[in-house]
């Protein structure tokens, strides 16, 4: 095999700095690319006698046998989540989505991010219960066989830790991998029974505005909610991309709230009593509290802001050689769905427009590509994301002169920050190595 | 806890025989329930203090470490695949997926359907190779690490055996469950390369409008694909629903293409030769290549027709109870999007219009529901799916009368004929026991 001649002499100018392409060029007619070989055996003329194919040991030999589950290749065995307590001592567990090595919009079940407080219960579906009292006119018990009988809806829905990326936070960039920095967000297909359905059921009392949801775990995690993001969009989910919830995502039910901070959205959930008030509990005064530069914390913060940022290629990966390369991503807004991804290779200077895959769901991953050719110069790679709201991130001079930098109260779950949603840059080098660095 | 007062009298009347009630009723607002307790404490005004919640063992004790890749709980252990070989011997391997226990429109990875032929190949990404080669202007080699730099796109598909459904050809019903009877379809999210962008690459003599793909599997699997096929909507596969492709699933890459029998969408995929006419492989010839009653046969039947069935209730599960239960199943064509489903409870008689999950996709899972009070009668439960481009399921007389019931020509694979798209039956009796039935 020979390689193959390249052809960098496309018709397709740059859209904007260091060789990023026009998104449409993703549709082919007219791009070139560097990526395959020739087979050595000429045109099809000659072709036909010659064959290009060695039987590799695989092909000489009957195969494995079908499992009842089926498991990645060994030869994947990297594509794990990282995880910050493998021995189980008794804290918080967190554990990452490899987003650098995964494509497309859904994170499958074995590798969707969790954060346990003190470790993952091992629960009967049978004997759990869930209760909705408090200020309703009818407190009811619900089991997950009475639940499955309720009218059910599915929807896509990324959950995110409100301390996702708090690794951005740091006066320096982190050497580290996206998985890493970013990787306590996934994004799964939801299946459950709308709450609002089942406060139709119980009835509330016109003076409850908030309801305090608590877990099965032996933390009783437990968060306040408003009421009216019960009623909007919130589900008790029983299924995750179609199967039954994982045990460490909530299994065997859990809240789904579009869009906000992953801890609220209550795992193992057994409670929601509806109140006048707040509940004030410990995770959402201490924990989930940020302090910002000037003293002051936000409080009952909710909502995940717009954010992207860029999988591939991305620190721990390499560019072997110029040419050609996908620029590739996820973008995603608490607050609807992603209007526009701009991406630049020149560390902000100039911006082309992303190509978004459809559908574009609310609320939900989306995966935006740049057609790039990189021509063996430094460059530094951004994404930048406008939500359907006119939400758009902002860039890390005004959002580190908002939110500071490192935390002045490190938190106990042992974070810096809170809501990091600025963007995150990637330096290439000559060599095709790739660096976090703040540009 | 005392059992809750039924409340029957829901202003909704139904919209069809036997209490389907109308799909609007799924969102709310005016449609009561039967599958909560009370908590047997009273009104708001009085559970301030009494708590209708006990401590399971579960939350008084710290629960399991944090799994580098998690797994479902053990309570799930019936969620696997029905195994036709199970302890691989010689011949072809089946693994069914088991759409009963499942909800929403993805086919997590672990369970979605597989058939081998010779085992399951235990391939080496890095040494795989692709070859594009015949009447093409120029040969090319892909590696895996080439591929994954060309532009990829992401697509949600289902992928069906030709032979699913082959139980339905049965002259009496068989006693089955919807994962024997169907669990060779599922749906995951595809992302790879498209073929024309490939072709483009390659170039095409002219005269090639067919190319024949192989897998690398120890049988050389290998189907002819019409050219206009590859051009259209056919891609080389290298992720499935987010990480990549499961190894019964044609790990490192496999074809897709949308809405076409599974067997061509060649698993492995190492080889497409453009040639001027078809292969006529074994595969295409002997065994998917279904006789009809009059003698004749499918050759080159290429498209999985409109079709959908009832998943919730059905075969396995019994109603314990009258009153409101969700009936909902799975809708798809590969003739594109599902336009609309009709269920009936009352054998077809009457019909009433179900509610289509958001975002419907083509040549897609569409998972569709209908409201329903069961009135403790036998009732027999039906969906019929029309899409957009006027296709209908056909009525099982009409079906039976074109195609024959049990083949004249067992297939070498076992089953008894191809391509079953007429409606699927289960019959509720008194008791709420269900029975599969043809009506």
């Amino acid at each position: 095999m020979t390689i193959r001649k390249r052809r960098y002499a496309a018709p397709l100018e740059p859209v904007a700095g260091n060789g990023l392409l026009d998104r449409r060029a993703l549709l082919g007619r007219g791009i070139m690319f560097a990526g395959a070989v020739s087979t050595g055996v000429g045109s099809s003329r000659t072709t036909a006698a010659a064959d290009p194919l060695r039987d590799d040991p695989w092909s000489l030999e009957t195969g494995a046998i079908t499992p009842a589950l089926q498991t990645p290749s060994r030869f994947e065995k990297d594509v794990v989540r990282i995880l910050s307590n493998p021995n189980g001592e008794p804290r918080t567990s967190h554990a990452r989505t490899p987003h650098h090595l995964l494509n497309g919009t859904i994170t499958p079940n074995s590798l969707h991010f969790s954060i346990n407080h003190s470790g993952i219960p091992d629960i009967d579906p049978d004997k759990h219960r869930l209760v909705i009292h408090g200020m309703v006119k009818q407190p009811l018990v619900f089991t997950v066989d009475s639940l499955a009988r309720y009218p059910m809806v599915s929807r896509m829905a990324f959950v995110e830790c409100a301390g996702n990326s708090a690794g951005m936070f740091s006066p320096q960039p982190l050497q580290a991998s996206v998985q890493a920095l970013h990787g306590l967000v996934s994004n799964a297909e939801w299946t459950g029974v709308p709450l609002s359905t089942l406060l139709e059921e119980t009835g509330i009392d016109p003076k409850a505005i908030w309801m305090i949801a608590e877990g099965a775990d032996s933390l009783a995690l437990s968060r306040s909610l408003p009421v009216k993001k019960a009623l909007d969009d919130a589900m008790v989910a029983l299924y995750q991309n179609g199967e039954r919830i994982m045990p460490g995502n909530g299994y065997p039910m859990r809240l789904v709230l579009p869009g906000w901070e992953g801890n609220m959205q209550v795992k193992f959930l057994r409670r929601l009593k509806l109140t006048d008030q707040p509940g004030m509990t410990y995770f959402e005064t201490r924990t989930y509290s940020q302090i910002l530069p000037n003293g002051k914390a936000y409080r009952f913060y909710f909502v995940n802001e717009v954010k992207s940022f860029i999988t591939h290629p991305s620190f721990g990966q390499a560019l072997k050689e110029p040419g050609y390369y996908e620029i590739s991503g996820i973008a995603y807004s608490g607050s609807g769905r992603i209007a526009k991804v701009m991406v630049s290779a020149d560390g902000g200077k100039s911006w082309a427009q992303a190509a978004l895959q459809e559908p574009v769901q609310s609320k939900a991953f989306t995966r935006f590509r740049v057609p790039w050719r990189w021509d063996g110069q430094p460059a530094i790679l951004q994404s930048r994301a406008w939500d359907e709201a006119g939400n758009v991130q902002p860039l890390r001079a005004q959002f580190v002169a908002e939110r500071g930098e490192a935390a002045k109260v490190p938190s106990p779950l042992g974070f810096a920050n809170q809501h990091y949603n600025s963007l995150t840059s990637w330096a290439i080098d000559s060599k095709g190595e790739i660096k976090h660095v703040y540009a």
